[in-house]
């Protein structure tokens, strides 16, 4: 087959890789659906951080058919549809159990999804099999399951938020976007979107936001205070992962509010008397996105909720670069790879 | 009167001193029953920080009988015994009603409260009156509620200690010790107190720790995971402050646990990284004490709870420079500083 393999910054190319294959008794196989890129994928492609040692195969978000399991594999067979998360998970030891799935003592994090054919390691614990194949209009919105919503859904959980109360997303990713959906989705009343994109501010309109901040940082901290009597908002949800993005976050909480980080810090560091006196809670890392699956595939396959409108460019696989070029150039939120007829 | 004033690192002078008087409406004057020394006097004490200017007039942890009060003041009358906060707090702002008083938006820090009379601001929000003068021997306990008990028990609060899960402290000051006896009020199954000093291990064990570890830094992180099949704790109380006690903290504890700090950080940072990929729960500050008050001084007044035991030292007032000299060199856990006699 041919996948998507990250040589240095901004150097992605596509080019022929092994058929995976099941190496362990508890992988699967599967040729998927649809797969993308994600914001995070962004920052090895920048040449940020030192996450990927390249060439590194790319990919982490992913759907599709099952084509093969591994002997031990007993929750998924072949011919099934199935929904994972871009982190590997028992889904059986004490913290998978306690809903921290993305920490399993088993945990790895997925990569070469940038392709028509996949591995997926402990298969029974990571994959979510749907009853039946779903009609290929909600590949988009069930390939936004495997992270990007995930993600989003974690950082509105994480940050507590409730009906009535007032969020705040910070990042218009992808991610923060459907963050917005998500608190909207939990019954926040209130809920500022910081954005400076008009048509990424549309979609949070569109996703349930009552409210648009253009501004950033202290002048992005003093607008929520504004909007919110001078004390802060309930809950502010992260989705970028700067220094200027945490500190924008903490400092637009309310003391005893809530703050959530969900995107993979990039030279971030708190100060501890900053902390202390803002007195808020934070909680983040990767989202358990294996704890929400099954709710959120329900979601999709009834309709009531269609993140899959994140994807603004669809392009085939073999022109991922080009899908690359187009999000890191910030004129995509999000590209979604067909494989149709990718091989 | 005369009371104490800090100079500079170490200079500890008992000297006259104005006698308060109500400056606002909203104040009251009290005549302290006993006073105290906290752990946190001893940062400037030792010149370290700059939460004070020296001169400085010290001492926040009080309780006594309301000798005068402002016109506005209706929740508090002269004669009656009072307990009151290290943080004023109106206790009717947004912020106060979700419970964080020690962050209230017209909070002010206490001082001055090492000396036999004391003004306490927003004296109606601030201060909680006891239906009776209560017996001599309880004014220790009643004195540890103001802010070291007050202080422990939002440490295992913020950290979510519950029936049944395994509680680590980390540090084994008066807050520490006061920790362990408030997560085991909570109901934790195991306590583990963080202590190599034989007397705080023995009080340790007295108010509810299950287990001792003596070691510290990567060692201690290595020993609680030996004790929690290599998992983390539920919880970790982290009470001293210090990068190394916050790091322990963060790395003992299992992923989707719960991390508390209630010690002023100092020369604390936190990397993004370190915290996401440890994927606990972060919540600490200045204790809202005056949340649990009227909860503690019940406890104490039906005996259910002995915190005073932590003062294992008590010196006339005008003592009070030895107070800080066996606190700082650790001869002395905590000093209860008697006001009889003083003026």
């Amino acid at each position: 087959m041919k996948g998507t393999v990250l040589y240095g910054p901004r150097d992605v190319r596509f080019e022929h890789r092994p058929d995976p294959t099941i190496t362990k008794p508890t992988d699967a196989i599967l040729r998927l659906s649809a797969t993308c890129i994600c914001g995070s994928d962004l920052w090895p492609y920048r040449g940020i951080g030192n996450f990927t040692e390249p060439p590194a195969p790319m990919g982490h978000e992913y759907c599709g058919i099952v084509e093969e399991v591994g002997k031990e594999v007993r929750n998924v067979k072949p011919g099934q549809f199935v929904v994972g998360s871009f982190a590997t998970s028992d889904n059986t030891c004490v913290i998978c159990k306690d809903g921290y799935q993305s920490s399993c003592v088993q945990r790895e994090f997925m990569s070469a999804a940038q392709a028509p054919l996949l591995r997926v390691p402990l298969a029974d614990g990571t994959l979510v099999p749907t009853r039946e194949i779903p009609p290929k209009e909600l590949i988009p919105s069930l390939l936004a399951t495997s992270d990007v919503l995930g993600t989003g859904w974690f950082a509105a959980d994480a940050a507590n938020v409730k009906p009535g109360k007032t969020a705040v997303v910070v990042g218009d990713g992808a991610v923060g976007l459907l963050a917005v959906l998500s608190a909207k989705h939990m019954g926040a009343e209130r809920i500022i979107a910081m954005s400076r994109h008009e048509s990424r501010q549309k979609l949070a309109r569109e996703f349930g936001a009552t409210d648009i901040v253009t501004e950033r940082g202290e002048e992005g901290v003093a607008r929520v205070k504004e909007l919110t009597k001078g004390i802060g908002a309930d809950s502010v949800l992260e989705c970028v992962g700067t220094q200027e993005s945490m500190l924008q976050a903490i400092r637009s909480t309310r003391p005893g509010g809530y703050v959530s980080y969900v995107g993979v810090p990039h030279g971030v560091a708190l100060e501890g008397g900053d902390l202390f006196f803002a007195e808020v809670h934070l909680h983040g890392g990767p989202a358990p996105v294996r704890r929400y699956l099954p709710e959120l595939i329900d979601l999709v396959l009834t309709e009531k909720i269609n993140p899959g409108k994140v994807f603004d460019l669809t392009l085939p696989l073999d022109q991922v670069a080009e899908g690359y070029r187009a999000m890191d150039e910030r004129r995509a939120i999000k590209t979604l790879l067909s494989t149709d007829g990718a091989k």
